[in-house]
């Protein structure tokens, strides 16, 4: 049995510490933050079995890393433990939300470790920390994952068995495809709902919790997501958010101008490709 | 005891007839549809007692008429019931998502019945028909009077009974109020909800539903809502959206700049704000 470190122990590496001791993959989890009350909130839950304070030292003794860290840190972390590991085989995989700008800023830096498994599990929550950790997160979510040419079969076997064991459905596909896709799915409907949010927090002529309904709950429920935790998603995946962005905004003032111009038929038109959709999406969504 | 009529047997005008039969507030409920076969689904499922196919010889016999039937056709249905009515008195209320057009219609064409009272429930699913009624559809939801200078304080009161029944809170408004704020609140959410789902119907690099999560699940779910309902909703209610709209455009442009000009600080200060405020809607909506 081998021992896994987990970086980041919050909701979504807490909820893999959960899993992991479910399913018994590890002898051993331990666990480090940037945030240190967090992993010892972490291991105060029974998370973790221990809070790590020297990462070097916990590298060389671990078998397995899950980088559960802010998008934007997680290639200086990938190299570190690439250069500590040296040549005991540590795999490290992530959840970052986007892949190619963690593989490219690798490669710049001339090597992309052939034990790194970019991956993406598809859970979160706008609930937060390790308080909110559940081993059942990932159960009957899906989980991309990106490798590279670079990345070793036996590391990719590896981490989909572990993913597989959370109860995820794993997918493979290339990092440039699953950027594009979450920019769409995830990142965009988030940028939406805080923009709509930051609208409805200006002043209007009444109070509009008093003429807030369930539809607008959960239209909003992503935005009550972490901001500094969106803010380096949107920076990591900015190109790609950036190109739906501006393929919805067509979409939005065709919308507009058929509502302002009183082109109703055209507009029920929209309105009924868009119910469509939302119907085959719901099949897809099994709920 | 006195008689109901419901005009439009779906979801709402169906779940108010379980609501005021478990209540006890009616003798007999009779109903009609524009669709016969709802009207009929209707009978078959104990909603209401009977189906009424002679519109003006059932205004003649009942007390109160519940018009739940799209907005666009409320002003016509309150002016053919006021001259069938005649000095009866026949109290009608509405379920319209848009009081102001409804209004403004009976007003130029020369009467608003003092024994009308607008009224407009906060209640709704993008489950549709007689089917998804439900007796509690209501309960602990807001319903929005907007009695205006003809309206009868007798008939306000009325209608404030019955909708207490339902578990409603009632609210009273301005009609002005009410549509500037439903507007922000359900019209322009539901407006940018198809013409995201209208977006993401259009052909890209994969398929959606494969990277669609519960975020996207929650975010969508109202662009699941009828189009030919809302193509109502739109139009009746159109100038106080469009004002909403506009407004929102230069949030949504401004946070498009600041992701395109990787102005990453500011970002965040617009993406804490508005978690802030969805945390504040999250308080009021009590979920």
């Amino acid at each position: 049995m081998s021992r896994l470190l987990i970086i980041g122990t919050g909701l979504i590496g807490g909820s893999f510490a959960l899993a992991m001791r479910k399913a018994g993959c590890f002898a051993r989890i331990d666990g480090c933050d940037a945030d240190h009350a967090i992993a010892e909130k972490a291991l105060h839950l029974g998370l973790i079995d221990g809070v790590v304070t020297d990462l070097s030292a916990a590298i060389e003794v671990v078998d397995a890393v899950l980088i559960s860290a802010p998008t934007g840190a997680i290639a200086a972390l990938v190299r570190q433990i690439d250069v500590i590991a040296g040549r005991r085989t540590v795999i490290v995989f992530d959840t970052g939300s986007a892949k190619g700008s963690v593989i490219e800023a690798l490669r710049r830096g001339g090597r992309l470790p052939p034990t790194f498994v970019p991956s993406h599990p598809m859970a979160g929550s706008e609930r937060q920390g390790p308080t909110a950790a559940d081993a059942d997160l990932f159960r009957g979510r899906r989980v991309f994952v990106t490798p590279q040419p670079e990345t070793a079969q036996a590391s990719i076997e590896q981490v989909r068995q572990w993913w597989t064991a959370t109860g995820a459905d794993v997918v493979e596909t290339s990092a440039h495809v699953h950027d594009e896709m979450v920019a769409l799915t995830s990142h965009l409907p988030h940028l939406i709902a805080f923009a709509f949010m930051s609208w409805v927090a200006q002043p209007h002529r009444a109070d509009a919790g008093v003429f807030a309904g369930p539809g607008l709950r959960d239209f909003t429920r992503i935005a009550g997501s972490d901001a500094s935790m969106w803010r380096g998603i949107f920076a990591e995946n900015r190109e790609a958010v950036l190109e739906q962005y501006d393929g919805w905004m067509e979409t939005l003032t065709t919308v507009g101008r058929l509502l302002r111009e009183s082109r109703f038929d055209e507009l029920e038109t929209v309105l009924a490709a868009a119910q469509l959709a939302r119907a085959s999406l719901q099949d897809e969504l099994r709920d």
